[in-house]
């Protein structure tokens, strides 16, 4: 897809804890790097970028600012880092900035995502990428890098069969890896989302519901069940769409929150910055999917429409 | 059971919004009543008690009231009208009023509770009520009555089939249509328990978990329909107990629910206050009976374990 000779050319599309962290770090590695920002355009522009990170601190005093995409550059690669609540926004975003042979890499969680991008810019050109980061936005600019980082990476393909490992994959580690940044591939891309909401599902939705760290529902045995119950409902939508998870996949995740720290999730993070949760890609399109096939998930869809009062709540205050 | 030449006398434990308004209608109606009070004591013994009703204010300067049970006489019927979370009180205080010819009346919600009283003072002593009263206690000795009012009476049998129309529900009935109580008679004590819980496990667990209202949860379309779910599994444990409830009472809940004012219900009131929740007696009983019937209740049971966690968060606070 992509020229050899020169460095690859990314374009960010949120600029915020995830988009923000990974760009920073293509950028300081020598990618050619084009951040698109909203509300902290005119910061970030004067003074780039902050990242502290467990791994070492570093500024970018100076990047490539953009407010509007009419004034961005084309580039091969073109990261959605958006929140998902913010996707409507994409057919408007994609068309000016991807280069014809370029290729749209989805960062965001939940499902349906990528089909929403192939109908902007053709199926063959999007990819997506399963991330497990530990950051947040401290401020305009300021990223605070806590833990994990390493990424997933898989083609879409309309059929959700597995899509093989592919050149451009190839291409892309390679760049992600010269910014130090640990990617994995994957042949099956919807593996890998439902395996994500294995844990998303339970522990962003309850931490919303039950205004609770991950630590507080860990140690009460009634949370962990449901917590439990919940994941075994995600893999039986999983299996629904011929993606197989493992028991021992469950118990590992379980066993793994019990030995964070105690930590709020992303979710909650909005929930109580007052800004809407991505409850539609996380809850209602598993939901839809699974149903498609004649799979009802009864609790997942009991915390589906909780979380949806809680954010018609929100919008009204 | 009782002599009919005196007034039967009453036993209240429990001095509350719900004892402590029918109580203080049956003293004013002539009977002999008897009221235990726990911290309300000092002022209830000195001021009596103070009933601001929809259907006229009144006053009971003087009251008979007790801290203890071996003070109070042994009498005709004592009313139940604890806290559940408080029940295992209930081998300490029954045995030294109850009448050897005397009978329990459990004005409680949910399951189980005419079990529990079987077991200390044998199973023909048991009755039950279903309470339609919307009452609030605003202070010491002071309960405002805003709605209804009425009772529906049953007697509790060990084989939980119909226990039939006895002489004696007859002549409690008496009593209370003296103090202008409109009391109704149940062949089916569980049958109406159970018709009691399609309304009060939606609306009282939910309006914890989503902090709302009853008019916020039905003005949202999703909640109205969780709300329907939940009934619906309520209906379906109540058929695990032979115990036969109409779709068109789901209905007719939900209208009567979408026409009420605002309202917070006594279990959100609980919590509000800082007091456990009767999680046992609504949910966890139910779902037992349910499971023990070999039938699965799983959104009544993810609301348990939610509302359970929250218990347990009041109790740490």
């Amino acid at each position: 897809m992509m020229n050899q000779s020169v460095p690859r050319s990314y374009a960010i599309f949120g600029t915020g804890a995830l988009g923000g962290f990974y760009g920073a770090n293509l950028q300081r590695a020598g990618l050619d790097v084009h951040f698109l920002l909203h509300t902290d355009y005119d910061v970030v522009r004067k003074s780039g970028l902050i990242i502290e990170s467990k791994d070492g601190d570093f500024k970018l005093p100076h990047v490539n600012a953009y407010q509007d995409v009419r004034d961005m550059p084309r580039c091969d690669v073109v990261i959605v880092s958006l929140k998902t609540t913010h996707n409507h926004l994409l057919p408007q975003l994609l068309p000016p900035v991807l280069k014809k042979t370029g290729v749209v890499l989805v960062l965001q969680n939940g499902l349906g995502i990528e089909e929403e991008v192939a109908a902007i810019v053709g199926e063959q050109r999007v990819m997506g990428c399963v991330c497990f980061l530990g950051s947040n936005k401290v401020g305009a600019g300021h990223i605070c890098h806590l833990d994990y980082g390493s990424i997933m990476l898989g083609e879409y393909t309309a059929n959700s069969k597995p899509g093989g490992i592919t050149k451009r994959m190839r291409q892309i580690t390679q760049d992600f890896e010269q910014a130090k940044i640990s990617m994995k591939l994957t042949e099956n891309l919807l593996l890998a989302r439902w395996q994500k909401l294995v844990w998303n599902i339970p522990f962003n939705g309850l931490s919303v519901v039950l205004n609770a760290t991950t630590a507080e529902m860990m140690a009460n045995a009634d949370i962990r069940c449901l917590a439990e119950q919940l994941m075994q409902e995600v893999v039986a939508g999983a299996k629904s769409c011929d993606c197989q998870i493992s028991p021992s996949f469950i118990e590992k995740m379980l066993t793994n929150t019990a030995k964070m720290k105690p930590y709020k999730t992303s979710m909650k993070l909005d929930y109580d910055a007052g800004h809407q949760m991505e409850i539609e890609a996380i809850f209602a399109n598993p939901l839809h999917v699974a149903n498609r096939a004649g799979v009802n998930l009864p609790k997942i869809s009991m915390l589906y429409k909780q979380l949806k009062f809680l954010n018609e709540r929100l919008q009204k205050n």
